[in-house]
């Protein structure tokens, strides 16, 4: 595994056969994307959906369902369960409300679950990758020290903020050129939110400039992100980060405006070489996930745009546009990603992917 | 008169009766609003409209009206009149289209007028004050150099752009601690593009992350605004400001992300106190369109948004919230102002109103 | 009283002193715009806030408030009380939520309270007026049969869904040409259902075909608007109305849709006639709230517009146009009124000012 | 020919390589949706785009592209040509502005073409099928008549307005019970208006209850399109229809309320059978564009949404809901259809299809 993970070289682990998973949290916002994401996946298979006791009984069809694409019918016909640890799939793609995730995804991963979960509360755990794949693949080798020191046998592996993952993963491309300090604004879509989420009534025609510890997040998430692994834990990146959070009436694809200070020597030809030539272990292993870029830029002078670039290959690249000079960090760019697919559900199967061919499901 | 500048005391020259004027551009949003101000206008007597040669001989309100009151009758029966320098009221307030208003602009100048323009055209021209009352109502000095050296007995004033203008009062109700350095971000409403403007398949459910010229005007309008007058003209501030403007679905209202580098030794108390002691001229003179306190500090979390928050007094005030630390450049926080109130025709008005009141228009 | 509701001559009577009045319900979207109307009330005076025992402590100003005018500083001193009746105002203005309104508006009336209604419990109550003063300001005949009957000293009052207001007053005004039968769409906006209502995923660039019992509400409601007094009861209209109810992405003001069978006799210019020169009690009785005229006509081929139109006269008249033939029952027009004041808080004190000028407070 | 069409057996023409088409209007909405639609076409070769003076002579990838999907490389680069009846291929698929559509698609057609025509120009001429190739696949056989009158090689034939197709498409599949009189109101999407179409400052948060020339569209196409095919023409049905188009704030997808008036003995059960067993010569002839069900009956109590219905079987299917009983007119129903596909270059592609798999592009 550390082979793989450090000589880029695919001994990757490919399933022979679809492995079972669950979903838990599987009626919320990310929870349907997580299903409709599951449907025809070439390596999973959708065995549970796991929910809060109120939904619990009821067939998983029977529920409102607010994807675009139908609800496939052999999902519709799952009974969806209470979550209960030890039972079911070993691999469990987890989207619960913030609430309860904390708790029951350590219950889930003591009772031998792999929780590749969405919610923040085990985000910044030293022992908990924060992973994106294309930046960061090597902070699975938390993993062993997860379980020893956590003394459990399943494991937690949790993906970024949906405002952070953009930001992580533009910074991400540009590590060779030391990101220093970076000043963001959002503008971010009702999605982000979940549902019900944002009343219609505060949303329509608006801008609310505030969402609730979101700027915190981007700030300590990213850092964690860039950090480098160091035999025993993450060692954070020392940028820093400057985050203003706005909702906006988009429904979705979170739109990021970045300034950004790096080493002097980063032109902007070479800015845009960094995020063109951008790959990483997805595409070195074939992920099903893996967009065949991660970083898309756009030329276009009013690009990228939430309603027309967010589905930029299913939703799994970051669009980037606007490169141009700063006057006060230097450079800045615009950058759009999809917060339910890269932002969230995608982001947690990519992750799942990764560990399966790194073969950290085992 | 220069007495009345540096002294900040009052000999000011209220009209012993309404003075006529024209609105230049009638028909266009900025034209339309600049009518809408006026009407009622305790100084001012809306006495000509003037637009492109296409609506000239139609009686005004036989034209489309677009805004939220009903257009007053006797306005509505002004017969719309081509532009021709020479004729009609002395004090013309002008929105021509900037395609044209460069030269029509000059030449009323050149025949007499006393032009307040809402137009870019002229922002920039060294002997042109770019007025903001309460920031820089000495600029005004600008005056006689204006005449003499371009040699027309008239004159030109302009005011900033929509987008600037927050900005702009922002810092200069922070001059005492030096800003520095700004990275700014702006959410634009719609209205700011004019009509017919953004096409609705656009705008509906989207961000575009670029207005045409705007941020260039952000930054370099804002230094001029911001500069010295020293005897022979604007010796512009030292503020280096890196702005990113966007298009929103908002109708009415730019909302802007700021993040300010002051003095050291601010501390956010010290700020929160500039912003809510910030005056100036305006309320000295009592000048009509003075919004009791230019800017208004709102301490809600979330605020300020533009659909609740624009029209603060009588939209002649500018908003401002979210007052917190920026890690980067030191203190951040997020200003709103009515695009087309504060942001032009308001804006406009208001500089008629302190020409008035400080001998200008003589 | 009696008299000058046949006479139609006012022995109006006129309050000596403003009458202190409470607002029940007072957090909701409707009670806070009681409160709105009610700030500056020339005849009534707020004098208590009632509402859920969640809020009930608090003072109403550290609520969150969402009009889009400043509350006033005295009321927002006001503490929430929670409803107990028998206790505080004599006249109480209703907006609860309908799952209690229905209890809890009857234990008022037995208390002695006149409770003038926005909830739909009790419009369909034999003995109940459902009142639109310009429409069937005799139906409040209906109060003493009600305390009798009903054993209470108080008395109940209501005012019709505000998707029925707009219907019922446009065939008010056309009673005398018989309405035989309608089909009706409405247009509804976001603000009729309330806060937070409708999920902005789910309104965003949206059509919602489906209100929750809007429809049939529509159709008897309006029947008994429209229905004769009779010594004993109200004997409801024989029009058949035949409604279909969507809701668009608007903030306030519902639009109709309106085909009706007239009297053969009617032509285009009669109904025309007929809606220009409606008026009725409100006005005869100077009511403060009475639009000059309930009905307001416009020429222009494509309005009524919601967010354009819908404050005409302070929200509380009714506009109306594109008056056409309709080759299946005769005649066609749109119409639209703003659904939290004349279809709901500015309905319910029209009422209360009838009633006072009536006699029907003493 | 003749035999097919009456026997409803397939002696039907598949292409035995692809045939090459062109698009005249290839720039506006309607134009860029038939590119879309067109790359990857089975059985049509995209080879010539023409537009007006003005773009001719670019590469079309270099023109502003519009539609959600990327423009496929070959086709970007086709140079825009010119409009030149005689020259290119034979099959020209035309969406040009009804400014200039009437006399340009005559040219085509004497000079021997074949114009599958989204314009309304020549809709209503009694010797060019109005054509919906589920409902009246048989005007086809007006195609003969049109060449000997008009003296053309050519031919015409168009497709419904975008607000007809769906309500001719349900009274279609009910014409068993004699659709009588039909009272229906549209909401819009703003995209049925083109580019740019309406102004984002007019259609955000609003309605407007008027489309130009919308209204008599709807009423004499219906009663055309459900004619019957006499031997010398087509006699217009006797179906009576009162419209009323609203424009609403959405994407995509226009939204009807319809109240329809059948024979006596149709009942909910039966019309819900029509509905869902709906078919007609696409299926049979296995038309590539044919959706499975031309009529998707939605059995929530709150769709069709435009929104999240406007996609069924690529935009192909017009949706139905709440079928339930109008006490006007005996039934009522909502429906939605995708205006860019189905109500324009979707209906005008499966026109071609048919004509080509009817024997009438030979």
């Amino acid at each position: 595994m550390s082979e793989s993970l450090t000589t880029g070289r695919g001994e990757a682990h490919f399933p022979a056969r679809k492995i079972d998973v669950a979903v838990l949290g599987a009626t919320g916002s990310v929870g349907q994307q997580f299903v409709a994401l599951l449907a025809n996946h070439p390596w999973f298979c959708l065995a549970s959906v796991m929910a809060s006791e109120r939904s619990a009984g009821a067939l998983y069809g029977e529920l409102p369902w607010r994807m675009p694409a139908p609800l496939p019918n052999e999902i519709g016909r799952l009974r969806v369960e209470p979550a209960k640890p030890g039972v079911g799939p070993q691999l469990v793609f987890s989207a619960p409300d913030s609430t309860v995730a904390g708790e029951v995804e350590a219950e889930f991963a003591v009772a031998g679950h792999v929780v590749v979960s969405n919610a923040r509360n085990h985000r910044l755990d030293p022992l908990t990758p924060l992973l994106i794949p294309e930046v960061n693949a090597d902070h699975l080798r938390l993993l062993p020290l997860q379980r020893e020191k956590k003394n459990r046998k399943g494991a937690i592996v949790t993906n970024p903020n949906c405002a952070t993952i953009g930001l992580a993963m533009a910074l991400g491309a540009l590590r060779e050129f030391y990101p220093k300090r970076v000043v963001v604004t959002t503008l971010q879509a009702l999605s982000g939110a979940g549902y019900p989420g944002v009343a219609s009534l505060d949303a329509t025609a608006n801008v609310i400039p505030f969402i609730d510890g979101e700027e915190a997040k981007m700030e300590s998430e990213t850092k964690k992100i860039l950090g480098k692994y160091s035999g025993n834990g993450i060692e954070p990146d020392t940028v820093t980060i400057s985050a203003t959070a706005t909702r906006v009436p988009v429904l979705h694809g979170h739109t990021e405006s970045v300034s950004v200070e790096l080493d002097e020597k980063a032109e902007a030809t070479d800015i845009l070489a960094a995020f063109r030539n951008f790959s990483g272990r997805p595409r070195e292993l074939l992920l099903p996930s893996a967009p065949a870029r991660p970083i898309v830029y756009l030329d276009q002078q009013d690009r990228p745009q939430p309603r027309i670039d967010s589905d930029w290959d299913r939703g799994m690249a970051v669009t980037v546009g606007r490169l141009r000079r700063c006057s006060v960090l230097g450079h800045k760019f615009v950058l759009l990603s999809h917060n339910l697919i890269r932002g969230a559900a995608g982001a947690a199967i990519l992750n799942a992917e990764l560990m399966l061919a790194e073969g950290f499901l085992n």
